[in-house]
């Protein structure tokens, strides 16, 4: 950490500043300016946070040197990590491999039995190797569609079953863990990236988990989520970039797609694209689909219904398996550029 | 709900729009311009999203014309809510009265009893109407300190015993909500404020709640994560703007103080500001709360802490006592300038 | 343009407003709701600003149906715009033709002869189809390096001669246009994308367009400037996304690479991006590169420098020879997916 | 200047950039920790771009410890800045005299002489002492009211006779400075706020200056912009905050009112706020007047049109006669809190 002092302090309140830091086992080498004392902590600073110096008047700023995370940071592990989902009852499929860039798609929400089992074929078909859909929805409104809850969990099993395919859903609540058992991938929403309680329970849990980056979260708060869920036991981390809120309402959200080269170079994990959620509009899918594979997504997240229009959640975004299919196949041919398969 | 149709959309296939739309119990008025098509969408539509029409693909645009919030909107409830803190065991505060602007101070954490209480008796003097304090902490890095838990709860409740001063915290997990009998005011962090499972428990368990704004929380978000809450029980919500995130990071957020006007026009709820959080520099504090009151906050949250280079959280941003009393003395100024006190 | 009245407005002043609207020439459908009446506006509305019907109390809400620009609308002009550089004294390059991606590159500023063009030679073996390099510098700083002026463009000019490349540079003020003659294509900087004069000034000359999109310009008033320069006599105007600005500084803007689609859906003009200043370091401009072909981008900027380390601005994200001639070839075989050259 | 080095870098390499620093006249302090070495530049770093360090390959971060601006800098000019207005065939006005806070007032646009007159008469009447009204219009749209131009400044000037107030009205090209000789405030739009070959012709003008923050700009490029304009030789410089661009669009623009303490804190130039613009809606100017003054502004700016409804331009942001002069006694009322007067 460097922290920079004002101009003027006296050199007893320096003195008496640096024994402070000391206390906590920290080194600090002095640098004097002309005007201004810059000071160097050295130690393991991962458990301060710069600002909380800045209630010392004499400071007037600090920065971090190092990244205030470590278990999610390349420097810490410089091999990439590969989550494997699945392969219990279902085909495993490689996360993070450098070879494959796996499609999880699926509908929006578990809606019945025939809804699903219908997309889990249709998408298994075109080429996917995992299931999604949401059993627990996270809606802003409590008029809406909230999603089947358990029920949505046992058709879920079911279509894994018939299909072959792993499961993944989203966790709302870590009271409903329990149903969790035979999910294969545990997503975290944008809205609850940041619930800590939550990110601390998964991480006992042990089951992969895909984490979505919140609305308006930087990349350092994504990384230190998925430092709660790693330092909690689960180390297989999927981080998923999903679309920003910027100023700009043109789309649903804004694809930050230099995400995934940035995650690449600090961390260590999986980066997977959501291309559905980003733009919310259908058309745009397959566009936005085909940037993320060129800037070197891990995997993709897409959402396919059999009958958009009828969908009792986002409808707007979800693609009609035949676009689906001739997706797969345009998608295929950009990762062939890089010796990669779908 | 205002639909608008492409051009050139056949007369059969706007037939059949209409029929699907009348099924869900609304009546439909059309506008036909020289191009376009414009269907109005009367009845209940607080259950429908307007991206959802979007799926159909002769759809263009699709907007609402009524808030999608019924309880939380002023139009439903013309009368301010005011909401009543305490009484029992303590002295109760009434927020939204039009008469009083409360503060609600105290440290960011509880740290230990004394800290509390010292703090506690601090804020009382200068005219502090409710005690806050975190048992709880949503701390971004998992290495930082997360509060005492439950046993912060037992120090604030000792603390209200002590003081008279009702007692606001954060809950974090409906898990805790056990230790929450005692507590006056729940609150609702900014990264939780669409936790939706947290906000319907919350609602279920009939608790004044006041409920902060998300880090790039819309105006439309917020009131209807006050939806949640209220639709499952709990009318007594406060709404807390405590700053949004922008792209400037000169303060720690950017405290939108429009809120306030904007949420008085809207809705009935009482609305409080945190300046703390909002530019999170303590000498910044004082004069956004003075800007604050002068918008027409109903109460205002305010860090205070004995010793803030000292504090566990939030150093940076927690004025000592003698700073919170000179403050209180000018908030009662401005406050008088509309025949108010504090 | 669709106007939302109020509830509880009386007839009268209903029907006054209406014959407000009527004076404008436009044609008023009326359709009334249970609660609220509906104005469709029907005719030329290009000219109104549906803000300005808020300043009429009884109005709740106002919103365009058809959008704002005309000749930059793709409903105006449904083929696409093929844009030709050069030609005259250089080998002439069509950006939009959809069968090319073409590469405008070379520095960021001018900084003598010897640079640019060991620059220009550079780039075009490498597969330039566009010289770039600044003569006038927009910098932060008045202290900075403010470029050389008509003597940079006497220096592009000699480049051009002796590569044959089409040369574009930024103008930033209308006084210098007389120095413009013989630059193929001129570029609008995002800090001057609404410096309306500028843009009438560029309209009357007639010469080719870059013109970039600000940084936090809406899509929609990136068509509107546009529409400036179109309406003041010049159409051979391209699109260009360089990053936006967002919460998150971690790179130093955010390539929006959804506007690639959009535009393409609203718009005939074709639309180039720019990596180097989305990101702003050198390692992510190629796979942003690819990233945007892969968006269907009608052509790239890249900023090369032969020695990017002693740069006199924008060093941080210049690309030496050797990466952008690997990148060049990279490129090509992401174009090739789509039957496209670069 | 901080500059951290990236970990394993050999020390000839940190020799050699060491000397390349030193060629640049600074003075390096090198402080080695376990991991990482920090350097301190020392000197004039002003003409540095920090960014630009990242393009040698062996540095991981580097940051600024002083301003990059200087003129505008409170430590290089401790006491305040008072700006006089008029006074030469007008009634002059101080702002930033600590003991004042002056209204600036008056229409949106100069639409013709009677309505400027009696727009001039009214506010003058409430209290303002300085006249606003637009002559070149920044217009989003080329096809709306561009304004009138030199015949708007004539009006202007004859107002200016008729009431002796000194007038302040926007500036779009430097082609037209030579009408601006009579005008006593020259205003920079936020559209502008970094056209620079604009603010140093408006430098050189030599009157005193209304700077406006742009739509997103930092207020560390405000205060740059500032630094051009005196660098170019006009120290009368006023900083206006007018609303930013945030994700929610409730409002036109978010009234940031952290500004006002904060430019004051690092920069000695006056601040005003310009309440109309930063929210766009007219029954919300008032509020947010009153938070301005509460905040410490040196003045505001605000819009009066004598018939809002049928104004050409922001006809739902400008207040009629009769709710400014209410505004301006409670504005009295909020300023004599500190002991000013407006």
């Amino acid at each position: 950490m460097i922290v920079i002092l004002k101009s003027g302090v006296s050199q007893d309140r320096i003195d008496s500043f640096i024994s402070d830091v000391k206390e906590k086992n920290l080194d600090v080498h002095v640098s004097k300016g002309v005007d201004k004392t810059v000071l160097g902590l050295l130690g393991d600073t991962s458990k301060l946070d710069p600002e909380d110096f800045l209630a010392n008047e004499i400071v007037e700023s600090a920065e971090r040197v190092s990244a205030p995370y470590k278990m999610a940071s390349r420097s810490f592990h410089p091999e990439n990590t590969v989550v494997k989902i699945g392969g219990d009852g279902s085909t495993a499929c490689f996360i993070g491999d450098g070879k494959t860039v796996p499609l999880i798609a699926g509908p929006c929400s578990v809606e019945n039995e025939k809804q699903l089992i219908d997309a889990a074929l249709a998408v298994k078909k075109a080429g996917a190797r995992i299931l999604r859909g949401g059993a627990y929805k996270p809606r802003t409104s409590p008029y809406s569609f909230q999603g089947l809850g358990p029920e949505g969990i046992r058709i879920l099993e079911k279509a894994k079953k018939e299909t072959g395919l792993p499961i993944c859903t989203e966790l709302m609540s870590a009271s409903e863990l329990k149903y969790f058992e035979n999910v294969d991938l545990i997503q975290v929403g944008a809205r609850n990236f940041q619930n800590f309680d939550l990110l601390k329970e998964i991480g006992k849990f042990g089951k992969p988990v895909l984490l979505k980056r919140g609305l308006s979260g930087t990349i350092q708060e994504l990384l230190m989520s998925a430092e709660y869920i790693m330092a909690n036991g689960t180390e297989q981390v999927i981080l998923c970039e999903r679309g920003i809120r910027t100023y700009d309402g043109y789309t649903r959200n804004c694809l930050d797609v230099s995400a995934v080269p940035y995650l690449h170079k600090v961390s260590h994990l999986p980066v997977v694209l959501d291309p559905s959620h980003a733009c919310g509009i259908r058309w745009m899918v397959g566009t936005l689909a085909c940037s993320a594979v060129a800037a070197g997504a891990d995997g993709l997240e897409i959402e396919v219904h059999c009958n958009p229009e009828k969908a009792l959640s986002d409808a707007s975004q979800q693609l009609p398996p035949v676009m689906f299919e001739e997706l797969a196949v345009k998608l295929n041919k950009y990762a062939a550029v890089e010796g990669k398969t779908i």
